[in-house]
């Protein structure tokens, strides 16, 4: 077989033994362990059409690859495993000025994409800290969140048009660049989000916007998720929200403290970062003052200022700051997210005194991240966080997985947000598609 | 089987023979022409299992049956098949004014769910022509388009979460409340738009929005394609656009005469209806006036102006005034609806040169439609019309349903718009979901 793979690709296309790269070991989970048997590098559509031939012949598994920044584990690969990595079939093949569409690689690294967009005027609807090294096709595959959500939706939001590979070797191609189709199933949707177990993504047709207004950037101080939510309500009504992130007192505190900044000196039980584009940020900040929405309010008279909020809400500092911080992102019924921020600090609380615990989210996209740091010497800590936390998001309706994908790390819990038949229905669509499972084996679908 | 119907349905959930409605034979596109051998008639989720438990051991085919607005034939029965309307299982089960989502059943009148929606200070942001009988589990199992397309998207666009009764009787419930859920499959965009062949839906979570701002309307005269691209871009980045509608002179023209109105006195090549959401209309055509993209531009001082322009535009007279009417549906890459119309014209003319032919749509949406009207005594009409536009979509790389879908009367042509790996591929999810093939056979899919 790999005799066939190296006929097939070249020797730049298929590499072996101490030719396969370090980084095909893991993605940014870091929980990868070996190196795969080989690492596929296919340069065009009949390569992966090839390699993936080859492999189905020989019931070979294979694991597609992109930037390798998921936090899923979803691209890792197993000893036996066949790599496939797509960042050889990169770059953007053609912008449409009118349709405001770009039909693009799947190797293309999201930052490149990005600055072709803008070179012709555009905005690319998709943006994630990770954009130096993500791929298209790692964002279509997981369906990326990000920082754009609240105002252009997830990935498959701006997502017109697919082609993949599929198991067999069979190149589906959907490369419409049209709003409107209605001619059957959509394949678009099936394959985004499917995290490389339905087909290898080759290339995508994305929906591009116009260039943003400028942004106007406010730091609030609330004191109930009440005020939290009215707030989130008035500036829906009124302004084009560009970012809505909440952070709760816990959060607000400690990245305050470690960022050395002093926003608010008395850290309140709700900061908001709210970011708008065009006019109307402040009339509404006084507005929502005198109806007592929000108690405070720092209004950013420069990039600068609107870094030092953004500081505190990224909180790169806290890595540091707590080894071992555990992130979880999941998301639930707006409406629900402080009761279950009590539920869940209570829960960790009662079995983790000492641990970190803090709460901030994407508020208006109903997603809350949890940060959770166990005392040094507590023991089986992940696990029992992820039992704890996930067990909480089944009472709540929600889900465990909000945008970072379920690859290996998640894959036991799915049926936490996942009834029993939509698991059914998953594994007979992966059979029908895939009926040898050599597609990211072990990812995604639990045994 | 009837029997097992019967009881399971009770006499008001299971009719034959007489009982059966007229209504049933045939969508708004009048090609049905045989009653169903039952109507059934369920009145809850389970009645629906079990009806499709029943049928489906039986290898009993089954129509799902909503509004019967559809203009594909969608919903028209066989005389041996069994329809199943959901007209009796209707009805808003659930605002959420925090997270602005509404859980609805599949049966509920979308005009119903709109005021519903209106009356808790919301949008529901789907709307068309047929909103006093169609249902909303018709709207998703065709994902409608509509008039709010170029604002708020398609029917799936606005799906949160589904509910569907697959052909065995096996109810797969995703009724998220949540924007972002990356945990697997994403089964909401297999049922939105398959047209009753992979489930019976039952209910949905829509995603609501805030009450618009008042609207402005404009009518502009432009004189060439160009132009009516150039004043799309300029609207689009400066205004909150809510309609984007053009008009060929052909069909200005015809339909400014027939409604007895003059409001461009000599029909300028384009004339296109530009409405916004706010404030900035004037300025902006004052700007388009300046750099010579529009010709003339009447901007509505009243609701009556408005619905004078919406007059021409919906052209009701038509019908009457051309018997026989065919109204096309496709979508194009929106740079080229004017060479397709120009191809479509000539191409129509030189087999029919007496033909009525005149060309309109959705530009925003890359959106066009042909009305062709053909002398009384042309033959084999309606199949020939097809074949000459269908041909020239195909070579255009567009598709020949931009909303009304396949249904049985464009069934043929699929292979027009999705290439043999789509359908092979679609073939094979139809088996994984229903194996006995029971679901609206002889729809969508050619044989
Ligand atoms: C600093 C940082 C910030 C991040 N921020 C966000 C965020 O805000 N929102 C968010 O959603 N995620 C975020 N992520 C997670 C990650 O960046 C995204 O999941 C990203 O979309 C993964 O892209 P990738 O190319 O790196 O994919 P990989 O990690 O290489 O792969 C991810 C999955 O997709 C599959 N895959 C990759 N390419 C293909 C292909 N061409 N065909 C088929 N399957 C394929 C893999 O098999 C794997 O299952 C962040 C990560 C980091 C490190
Ligand atoms: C005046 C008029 C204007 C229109 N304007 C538009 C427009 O602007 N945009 C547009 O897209 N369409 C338009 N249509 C077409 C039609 O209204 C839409 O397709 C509508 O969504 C159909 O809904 P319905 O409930 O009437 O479905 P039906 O006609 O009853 O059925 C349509 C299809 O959906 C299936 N189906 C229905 N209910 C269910 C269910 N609960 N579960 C599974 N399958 C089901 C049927 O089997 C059939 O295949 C218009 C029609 C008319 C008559």
């Amino acid at each position: 077989m790999l005799a066939e793979l190296l006929a097939a690709l070249g020797p730049a296309g298929c590499l072996t033994g101490d030719r396969v790269a370090e980084a095909a070991r893991s993605d940014a989970s870091r929980s990868g362990q070996t190196l795969p048997l080989a690492l596929l590098r296919p340069s065009s559509v009949a390569e992966v059409s090839a390699a993936l031939e080859i492999c189905h012949r020989h019931g070979q598994p294979v694991v597609p690859q992109g930037g390798m920044t998921g936090l899923a584990g979803g691209a890792n690969p197993r000893s036996d495993d066949v790599a496939l990595s797509l960042a050889r079939f990169a770059g953007v093949e053609e912008i449409d000025p009118d349709a405001g569409t770009m039909l693009l690689r799947a190797g293309t690294v999201l930052e490149r994409a990005q600055e072709v967009a803008a070179e012709a005027g555009f905005l690319l609807p998709i943006d994630l800290g990770a954009r130096g090294s993500c791929q298209i096709g790692g964002n279509i595959a997981t369906n990326a969140g990000g920082l754009r959500v609240i105002r252009h939706g997830m990935t498959r939001d701006n997502l017109l048009g697919i082609e993949a590979v599929l198991a067999d070797g069979r190149v589906v191609s959907s490369l419409g660049r049209m709003v409107k189709n209605n001619t059957g199933y959509d394949l678009r949707h099936l394959f985004c989000g499917s995290e490389g177990s339905l087909g290898v993504i080759t290339r995508a047709v994305i929906r591009l916007r116009p260039l943003p207004e400028a942004r106007q950037t406010a730091l609030c101080a609330l004191s109930s998720y009440r005020a939290v939510l009215t707030l989130l309500d008035m500036a829906r009504k009124t302004l084009t929200v560009s970012a809505f992130e909440a952070m709760w007192q816990d959060y607000f505190a400690f990245n305050q403290q470690i960022a050395r900044l002093s926003l608010f000196a008395n850290p309140p039980p709700f900061a908001v970062i709210l970011e708008a584009e065009g006019a109307g940020l402040e009339p509404l900040l006084e507005q929502a003052f005198e109806a007592g929405v929000i108690d405070d309010a720092l209004v950013a008279q420069s990039q600068t200022d609107a870094r030092r909020f953004w500081e505190v809400r990224e909180g790169h500092a806290m890595e540091t700051a707590l080894p071992g911080l555990i992130n979880l992102d999941i998301s639930l019924p707006v409406a629900r997210l402080d009761d279950f921020a009590q539920a869940c600090r209570a829960g960790l609380r009662a079995r983790f005194p000492d641990a970190h615990v803090s709460f901030y989210g994407h508020v208006g996209d109903s997603n809350l991240h949890v940060a959770v740091a166990l005392a040094d010497n507590a023991e089986d800590g992940g696990h029992e966080v992820d039992r704890i936390a996930y067990d909480l998001v089944r009472g709540f309706g929600g889900s465990i997985s909000a945008e970072h994908g379920i690859g290996t790390l998640k894959r036991d819990w799915l049926g936490h947000s996942r009834s029993p038949v939509e698991l059914a229905v998953m594994r007979q669509i992966k059979a029908a598609l895939d009926p040898k499972g050599i597609l990211n084996p072990g990812k995604l679908l639990p045994a």
